[in-house]
């Protein structure tokens, strides 16, 4: 009886290793080589699951992305029902902030993953897509008659709190006092 | 007689390459292998001038900074005498938002090196102090007893509106769009 490979299993042990050695040495150095290494497989194994070194950065960027999507998810769920809409996007920004150690890994990576887009178009509208999707979403969220323009500036202060927060220039403290000073600016408007 | 070598003359050719590469495959993945075809030299040479990979993001880093601050003088000058401290801000961020083809390959170096030093914290404190610094300055021109906070969003949120132009999420026309309704907004308080 020949041996059943299970893919799944085994682009799991890839998967899980590549994030693994992105997290440790940034996900721009990373290497099938390093990936093999570190999933005891052989580097060919690694290049017939992922392909090209854009395949491993879309795979992880989807992990990334996942991961935040869970996080917000858990987080409004416990706010209970209809919370207000200041609470709300509070709630959602705070889970996507790299805060700790698990969000700042995932938060590097997301970094890398920009650096590395910036240089490659051909990779960039998926990042469009998402973006477009958040400011509409918080634009429904904001008072006043130009939600667009402050959904729009409010996505583009937490994108440059992230990086500050990676790069240790603001503490988490300081990021979320932004944050809360921009949101009462927001809402101030309706109130 | 020896023939004499113009360190200088030959840093700079080899620093020129260097930006050349960088642009056009990403800072990251840069090697000094690339540089020295470039440049025409030895990768010895590159070597010898450059030492190590962190000296070669340093430097470029620099460069870029160096042409910012280059950029963002001009542009103040050309405001003449004592211009308002609104006009004043809008001017210094968007001669730093990368808005055009020169300003995007320098961005796009800068997002760069943010990447690399979100995994390398050695490499961080330099940033740091710019952050600061840049933070002080703006706090000075803003109105409101909590200058310092509302002058770090506004940082945040030119750091942010400068990654999604790098990525296309956003058009030129949108982040200057966001941030005249963030200087509105800030200076609403005073007015």
């Amino acid at each position: 009886m020949p041996r059943k490979v299970d893919h799944q299993a085994r682009r799991t042990l890839i998967a899980d290793a590549l994030m693994r050695v992105a997290a440790e040495r940034g996900l721009e150095a990373v290497s099938f080589r390093h990936v093999a290494a570190e999933a005891g497989v052989s580097t060919g194994m690694v290049q017939h699951y992922f392909g090209n070194k854009d395949e491993v950065m879309a795979f992880a960027l989807d992990v990334v992305r996942e991961r935040g999507e869970a996080r917000v998810t858990a987080a409004v769920e416990r706010l209970g029902q209809d919370p207000p809409p200041r609470l709300l996007l509070r709630t959602i920004i705070a889970a996507l902030l790299p805060l700790n150690d698990q969000t700042r890994a995932d938060g590097r990576m997301a970094l890398a993953f920009l650096a590395y887009t910036a240089v490659r178009p051909q990779l960039a509208p998926a990042l469009r897509d998402d973006t477009a999707q958040m400011v509409g979403f918080i634009a429904g969220l904001l008072p006043g008659p130009d939600a667009g323009t402050a959904a729009a500036g409010l996505l583009a202060l937490m994108e440059g709190l992230g990086v500050y927060l990676l790069g240790g220039q603001y503490t988490a403290e300081q990021a979320l006092a932004v944050l809360d000073d921009q949101l009462d600016r927001l809402f101030a408007r309706s109130g």
